[in-house]
């Protein structure tokens, strides 16, 4: 991965954003700017380079890892080391009180607290949103090759559900099919915990996969993903086991064109909200909107979830390289529920969806 | 669990903090106080009662699952909900300031200035520390039950390595099959990236599992837990491939021997350090004590890094009830390391390892 030009790119926003340095603390984003993959590590950016901070048990990794920064390895925990050095090369220029800007969604008041104590008076702290997530939102030609591959790792595990996927058969046991399936083909690990909501339990959005066995009759929301080589992938496909209603199916069907809708209007320059917007429409329609409960999806790379937010009220335009997930939902609380999702890139000649696989009713 | 004894522990630690309410956002705190498991929620409490705030997405989970509190669910995120809840009943009352504890090691600078801007002057925020995570730290029995339950899954997961570990085995091969016999069993999740280490890579204190295959002759550390109803699992051995050398044999018996000595002074009233130092004494001895390069053990229980620290200068006391890991490790870069892990109760006689299991070298 291009560490050096994603340094220099945010060097390049310091001034305007009247910073002298910034400290990252936020390990998704030290990975994404150095490569470091560890659990203990933090990072300074200034306009004259980058240094990385981590302890004793990483020297080895940081060594294999890190590029385009002096590597720091202190006996103290990365916030301290940082301060430390920080506050020993100020010593050496002349004395002016410098700006350093902190990632404010990341750092804790507790951790502030330390630094500001560590700091003193040499320098003062700017609260910063997002400077590095901004940057992460646009995916490159490689990052979008990862997250095609686990796009592709990850939607094959669906086969394996629809193997598993029985009356009397424990969600967890699905879910644990596919885990392992995943973890043979080389994932890292799942990306969030596997969602399998069988029955009554697909109306919960957030069901994962629990002892309860599938019933003889319903929906089956599965919601997986994989990390592969550091990205994830993010998959939703719901099945109908035993017989189906008709108001079943038509609840099937209005999320399919939901879902369709807002992947077709994916291109540059269309704002999330837009894309949110095209999928609450077909809902609305078919009188459903009331129980589509979440947002339609989230930015998809390093993280599971990432800039920008797909949802009503927020202002992201789509640019090329973006990567985001598709998922609108139908919630019936005591009865059922219906999610199908894809994550789709911005592309220059509008999306692409990766790994692209039927979302037809499947029924068993 | 016990929910409603945890909230009125919290209550009656509110005056001698100077506090009028708490809000609790760290998740995992919010689970032990009121046994909700999902991914969005907070809760307030103060001297009357307590609350609990989340999103349209949880209103099943929160009544199933929500014990000892009022259960608001909101439009808005869990904490923006919490601060309108707070001014609407601060406006029903007459008007005084009010302080609120907020948790300075969790919550974000960027949480802490949202929540100062919605409740204006009606409250003051109070930075605290560990509050909840104090009373977490001493297990009660239910929660021995269960970390117990984890300690024997956990355990068992060896056997399967045992079976699969062999010279041109990927670590991720073995630990895809831990995983899966984990899952299969119950477990929810393992408790953190299950450790195959093998060879060189045995000297990286967390050489979490790589696509590298175990070479012919030298150690592997394995270090895997499991999540069995909400508790952590937490356990290493470290097996020895091919013939094994005079030098290697020495590194092993020197850990094993610090591993016992540290576990053999666990009781009620020994402080932390005292721990930490009865492992590193041994290895001092035999002049290892250069290449342990970290803390000695961790508490563990809904999180599997939890209070105390066992470590060199740490002045907690051992309690009854208090469930810590005893780790000692030793790594030369280049060669390779050797970690012995067990996870310890502090009991009115002294001690009790969790699933006990035999340290002795085992050869392959």
């Amino acid at each position: 991965m291009d560490h050096r030009g994603r340094l220099k790119k945010l060097q390049g926003v310091l001034g305007e954003n009247r910073l002298d340095a910034l400290l990252v603390t936020h390990l998704p984003n030290v990975h994404y700017l150095c490569g470091f993959t560890g659990s203990a590590g933090a990072l300074v950016i200034n306009e004259a380079g980058a240094w990385f901070f981590s302890d004793g048990r990483y020297r080895e990794q940081a060594q294999a890892e890190v590029e385009g920064c002096g590597v720091v390895i202190a006996k103290k925990p990365p916030l301290a080391a940082a301060a430390e050095w920080l506050i020993a090369r100020a010593a050496k220029k002349r004395s002016l009180t410098r700006m350093l800007g902190i990632e404010s969604e990341h750092l804790s008041v507790a951790g502030r607290t330390q630094l500001a104590r560590l700091l003193r008076a040499e320098f003062r702290l700017r609260e910063t949103l997002g400077l590095v997530e901004r940057l992460r939102m646009v995916k490159d030609a490689n990052e979008i090759k990862c997250l095609r591959a686990a796009g592709i790792l990850g939607a094959s595990l669906f086969e394996r559900a629809l193997e598993m996927i029985r009356p009397g058969v424990k969600e967890t046991e699905v879910a644990a099919e596919m885990e392992y399936t995943a973890r043979r083909a080389g994932a890292a690990e799942m990306s969030f915990p596997t969602i399998i909501a069988a029955g009554k339990r697909s109306a919960l959005p957030h069901g994962r996969a629990s002892q309860e066995a599938i019933p003889a009759r319903g929906f089956v929301v599965c919601d997986f993903g994989v990390i592969l080589a550091g990205y994830c992938s993010d998959r939703t496909r719901t099945v109908h086991v035993g017989r189906i209603s008709r108001e079943a199916r038509r609840m099937y069907e209005a999320v399919r064109e939901a879902q369709r809708a807002a992947v077709e209007v994916v291109r540059d320059g269309v704002s999330v909200a837009d894309v949110d917007d095209a999928a609450r429409k077909v809902l609305r329609k078919k009188d459903l909107a009331k129980h589509f409960t979440h947002s339609t999806g989230h930015g998809v790379g390093l993280e599971i979830h990432e800039a920008p937010r797909v949802a009503a009220g927020q202002t992201e335009v789509l640019r090329v390289g973006m990567v985001i997930t598709i998922e609108p939902g139908v919630y019936i609380a005591g009865n059922g529920g219906v999610r199908i999702e894809d994550v789709v890139v911005v592309t220059e000649r509008g999306y692409e969806v990766l790994a692209p696989a039927s979302t037809e009713l499947i029924t068993i």
